[in-house]
């Protein structure tokens, strides 16, 4: 599903980095890999950032205004520009906030807030363990989504 | 305005890093609100990665040929696709640099340099305080841009 | 070619962080730039975030199906809205791969793998030098990408 290092810094007194090289296979779908990940790794905070190319993204667009979710799936070869999210916790699962801007063929870009999408080629993210601390979320009714409840 | 959450790592003995979730509340202006939490936090340096949603943004297009800034201000709903950016200081103050990349209703991006952007849902940043370092800047002639100063 | 600062942290006891702000001289090429810079820190990982502004960008765009390279130059003024990368080793050899997203004159965006791009303005970027951890590099036949070989 991925293959993922550890890295490690300079000071061997202080090795206090929990952050990874996280490396999903190809032709695995992004979520469903990161999710297993934060899980195995029982990350209760954390952030995410990284490059990849992929062949289908489903995108969820949600308009305040009538708090209607549109989802909508771009079937076709494109290059992740940057991912960019978060690890936190919602009724003591872990929950992924992930944003993905994406270049397609004729280099123009799309993106939004990420459902799904699948690699095709390589996915080469940074993970980071934010360790001790943990970020739960609590369902916000004025604004109908789930808000860091710090 | 907002709330944040102090990272903590692992390793108790070596508390160092300053960094923190920082997670603006809806409706709040999003240059405001950061320049308000770094001067709280007195930040000499740092960086901002993140993601969000927003109803309004106004980036700047500065042309070098001419030197003339155009501004244009965007009126939708948008999400935004990635944050990134700096905290330096420039004649003492705190001196934000960020850059936005948005996805519309149709899921295109656009974005650019960042004046100001009105938050309408949530916005998820990450703040990295890189405490003693500070990072000065200077108006440079040739450019036409506050540049670091090391 | 470029200026930078190491970032220390506030804990002056754990110098750990091998992390830099990087700001590449205008008119200066940034693979060129920043693959001088992680070669003369002899760098075997990292992870390189930042922002700026640019007169021209070449994208490579890899279409799987047919192991087809597409490279496509954008010749205008943009603003880097985000750069996204990361380094390794492969034959020995400092490798980067690094994506871009950029802002056109009319704030719709473009972005890919990129070749190549010339700053015109700033170019202000975080690299952080993963220290001993080295992470190399293994040419896959599969889908024709130089992968993490962890």
């Amino acid at each position: 599903m991925y293959k993922y290092k550890r890295v490690k810094v300079s000071n061997p007194l202080t090795e206090w980095n929990e952050r990874y090289i996280l490396s999903i296979d190809n032709h695995e779908e992004l979520m469903a890999a990161l999710a297993d990940f934060c899980r195995k790794k029982k990350m209760k905070a954390g952030e995410i950032t990284g490059i990849g190319a992929i062949s289908e993204a489903t995108f969820r667009f949600l308009d305040p205004a009538t708090k209607q979710y549109v989802d909508k799936t771009f079937e076709e070869q494109m290059e992740i520009t940057n991912v960019t999210g978060n690890i936190s916790r919602k009724d003591g699962e872990v929950y992924l906030h992930v944003h993905l801007t994406c270049s397609r063929r004729d280099y123009t870009c799309v993106g939004g807030h990420l459902l799904k999408a699948r690699i095709n080629g390589a996915c080469e993210l940074f993970v980071t363990d934010f360790g001790l601390t943990s970020a739960g979320r609590k369902f916000d009714p004025e604004t109908g989504l789930n808000l860091y409840e710090f």
